[in-house]
């Protein structure tokens, strides 16, 4: 490797080790201390750019990147608080195990609590919230020194992929000059030459990763237990975006109908939609927010996935005093009701094969077990499509039924971001399992409302050309990361938004603070009367209002057209929550 | 106090002691964990609330707010990512030593880890950023630790005027319910009668403080340093807010005077501008940045508040191989040229005092000292004049002209806030010292373009009614906090904002990077196309296009007017560059 200084070597070899270590994507924000890492990246014609100029929004985005690919993206910032400005992404790809690779910019060391301008104190920045954290040696054409920082490429890039994949974060300090100028004897040419300075080809350390997988006699104490029980209960919580890329849902389904056991798949799981759905046979169950607290109790439990979103479901997790098995590849014991008897510390596809593997016979399970599901799931859908109806949904409009509209409608495949707060709720509900190749995802690590445009947009730079990318959110969330829809353009992402507008945080209704008035609507309601219409001009969106009823015609327009199109459609937030009470009582009181 | 419930109790008694303590107000970002403390700060007669939808906004309105007054502004958001929202204000808080007490809602210690839904490791969030950070024991209606509640409030806001002000965090965990629900026996009516019960009047704590002086033989040193010197320097660089309210600007011109010193005034150091500037007299100068490269090298510098913001003055005083006092109230080595000899650690107006009382005769200062800072002043103010005028600036336009009528043009008093980038460096140079109350203020800590709107509303909200606010800003600046905006509406703050659009950053075109293209235009100056009429549109501001030579009018016209208007001034970036490189070759040929 030749460079004409330090800083631009360090760069240089910082992104050729990343991209033979498979990185294909970096989110910069501009500045200067980062100049070396700005310019390698950008002349490196293996890793793609995605510039930004809000290192939040930045951070958001390679975060959905990293979710829709499974793959590590890497994010650029310079000194100061623009690193801080990475820390909300950071945590949400901790909890979520997001892989992530942090490259923080940084002023020499002997700057640091020195009063110099834009220096603050960078090492552990994010504290316990990266998987590694390491600060760069500062560069110098030294032999050791190389070899470490090549090293460092291919470690770094592996620990977001690791046993518990996540961030990493590299503070990386720099002096001047930053950029490629020429400084004689800085980098001699004979450092060319040798193992640090020329590399190797291909990557300068080979990572290969093996996965946690069960003993057999393991997963035959799992599988007598399964087929022992009456009632077992598949549930299937939020994935990670690495452990998905290996879950075989055929697999989850062949061991669900050789058990006799209903799976209830979140939206999140990457069970809910797909082709191993089909109309009659697979045991895939959406409905049971409504319905679950009307069944039966199970008597083993098969948990993969994080702690699912329905908090019905949860609730009747914790009340169930029997075997619950929770799978876990990172053996982070992820089930926060302490309900759990057995952490299963494997992949969730080793523990299905294994499983399955070693099944002798088919479960003797009781068949009214199954058929409880049924009949409840058939009775929520149907009462879902009633109030979904033009006449009912004119009379009575609710939030929920235009997501019901989203992840019906979408063609196949489709990629759908949802906002926290209530839209992911509302999708839990009304979310009908579909037999198309819907990728569902949402910030559901730490569940902020922050960052949801860039989430989504970053997730839509990931899919093929064919391939919509959807976003649903609220006003409050639209707000919050609107600066994240400057990357339309820049990153040239085409989406179609839909905004559930209710002027203000319409999920405190379901809390007993709107009792208390005030201070519910000042400080908890809080409506602000934001023109959204001027706020998607600013970045050249083309804005809608549509009523409830015609939302599915504007979206199916909007699927169709290129460009980004916000769909605005208006509620008053006290009246959709009351219809929404109201349906899941009616629900439950038909299933009962 | 009587509570319905723990957690009732817990932000109840906080709020009491905080008021007690002397808290004015309260930034809160809307939350349900955060609900005991927001309902308690919201029903608080003594407090003023102020509600944000953004937290990252919120965090830097707080900072505004504190900057302006040197008091310390409080934090509400509930868990999770919300948290770390606060991260980029904490950092600057803490590198600007502003005075801001941070109180994060957290879930309770069981749930952390756990999986449990939007729970983050908030412990130790802000990692050595802070003076001060707790963790809140669990709430209950226990004599001992309901006396530390009331202790840790006092304590809490204490830290954040300490020796060295800054952020201070307060980790609060709550279970439910978090409203003013009755819990039966949850908080016993006897408990009202005990000591930590009912508090005390005022203050459970009375906080003293005493401030760091010098001793008489110290001060006589230096006194006598100063006088045997025969060319004094007095550098004031960027003032802390709260050693600022105590510092006399009289003492400092006082003390100038007797030792025929030149007091060279950063904007932000609060002499540059005032009524102790007075025409003919006060040795004040501000066009040093111009011309430092050219007058003699002092023999002896006194410098208060943190390192200049011009960089020829710091070059200048890094090549001046001679005494150095640095005065530092925290003692903290603020000196990033490492040329300091002297650390003084004690309140800049203590050493002035102490000073003043020991000089026994006025200086023998050669006379031809202070005359050629007089010379070069006047010479750079004449030919910026020259540059500013209608013709001249019709043909050649540049941002530093704006700048230059903002602070001639502002009414007296006025608060300005002038964003990092280029509008510091150009208030620096071209903001002639006036004889007018202006409060200039600039986040510049850490010197990021994040939050600006916001530390400027903030700063606003803290003035008096007839004093205007007036914000200046650059178009990356303006875009990064646009959700700032917001508070214009929400917490009733009048500003007339500045923007100086040049599609980019036109710093960049002072750096090395600006001769490499690509990636220059793509990845540093980065033009981004935001139509900011829509976007202030968005919040319900008024937006006027104005010319540079229409400025002043435009400008004069908004002072007089309620509301809130953006006047917007479009530059070519290289352009208003060459512009600025010219005239301050052309000053120093003259001045040489």
């Amino acid at each position: 490797m030749h460079a004409p200084n330090r800083a631009t070597l360090w760069g240089r070899i910082l992104a050729d080790e990343l991209a033979a270590g498979g990185l294909e994507a970096v989110c910069i924000a501009p500045g200067s201390r980062s100049t070396p890492l700005t310019v390698a990246f950008a002349e490196h014609a293996e890793i793609d750019v995605y510039s930004h100029l809000d290192e939040r929004s930045a951070a958001y985005f390679a975060l959905g990147r990293s979710r829709r690919t499974g793959e590590p993206t890497a994010l650029v910032c310079t000194s100061g608080t623009a690193a801080a400005n990475f820390h909300p992404a950071v945590l949400e790809a901790n909890q979520a195990r997001v892989p992530m690779l942090v490259l923080t910019a940084d002023r020499p060391p002997e700057l640091r609590d020195s009063g110099a301008n834009q220096t603050v104190d960078q090492v552990k920045l994010y504290g316990d919230a990266v998987r590694w954290h390491a600060e760069l040696p500062e560069p110098e054409a030294d032999e050791r020194k190389v070899r470490s920082l090549r090293t460092t490429a291919a470690r770094a890039l592996s620990e977001t992929v690791g046993v518990e994949p996540g961030p990493v974060h590299l503070n990386c300090p720099f002096k001047k000059p930053l950029e490629p100028l020429e400084v004689p004897d800085a980098v001699p040419d004979a450092f060319a030459d040798t193992l640090a300075g020329r590399g190797r080809e291909g990557a300068f350390v080979e990572t290969t990763r093996g996965d946690r997988t069960l003993e057999d006699d393991h997963a035959a104490e799992i599988a007598d237990t399964l087929t022992d029980a009456d009632r077992p209960l598949i549930v299937a919580g939020p994935a990670d975006p690495v452990a998905l890329q290996t879950l075989e849902a055929d697999s989850v389904v062949d061991l669900a109908e050789r058990l006799g056991a209903p799976i209830l798949a979140d939206p999140l799981s990457g069970l809910r939609f797909g082709p191993h759905v089909s109309a009659d046979d697979a045991p895939v169950f959406g409905g049971y927010d409504t319905y679950i607290v009307h069944v039966d109790e199970p008597d083993v439990v098969l948990r993969i996935g994080a702690s699912p979103t329905s908090k019905p479901l949860r609730h009747a997790l914790r009340d169930a005093d029997v075997r619950q098995f929770v799978v876990d590849p990172a053996g982070a014991w992820r089930e926060a009701t302490f309900t759990a008897t057995d952490l299963v510390a494997a992949t969730p596809q080793s523990v299905l094969s294994g499983v399955l593997e070693v099944l002798e016979s088919d479960s003797t399970t009781d068949m009214a077990w199954l058929e409880q599901f049924e009949t409840a799931e058939r009775r929520h859908w149907e009462l879902a499509d009633e109030a979904r109806a033009d006449g009912a949904l004119e009379a009575d409009p609710f939030e929920g039924a235009i997501i019901a509209d989203v992840l019906e409608c979408a063609p196949d495949p489709a990629t759908i971001f949802v906002s926290n707060s209530m839209p992911i709720r509302d999708a839990d509900r009304f979310g009908q399992p579909r037999a198309a190749d819907l990728t569902v995802l949402a910030n559901r690590g730490a569940s902020g409302i922050d960052g949801i445009e860039s989430t989504a947009l970053g997730a839509g730079s990931a899919t093929a050309a064919d391939e919509p990318l959807v976003l649903v959110t609220g006003d409050l969330a639209f707000y919050h990361d609107a600066n994240g829809l400057l990357a339309v353009d820049r990153c040239d992402v085409d989406a179609t938004i839909v905004l559930l507008d209710n002027d203000g945080g319409g999920i405190f209704h379901k809390l007993p603070i709107a009792q208390f008035e005030p201070p519910f609507t000042d400080q908890f309601k809080t409506p602000h009367g934001i023109d959204f219409e001027s706020l998607s001009a600013a970045y050249g969106l083309e804005f809608e209002r549509v009523a409830p009823v015609e939302f599915e015609d504007a979206y199916r327009r909007s699927l169709e057209r290129d460009g980004t199109q916000v769909l605005s459609v208006s509620f008053d937030s006290e009246r959709s929550h009351r219809r929404r009470e109201d349906l899941g009582e009616r629900t439950r009181d038909a299933i009962r």
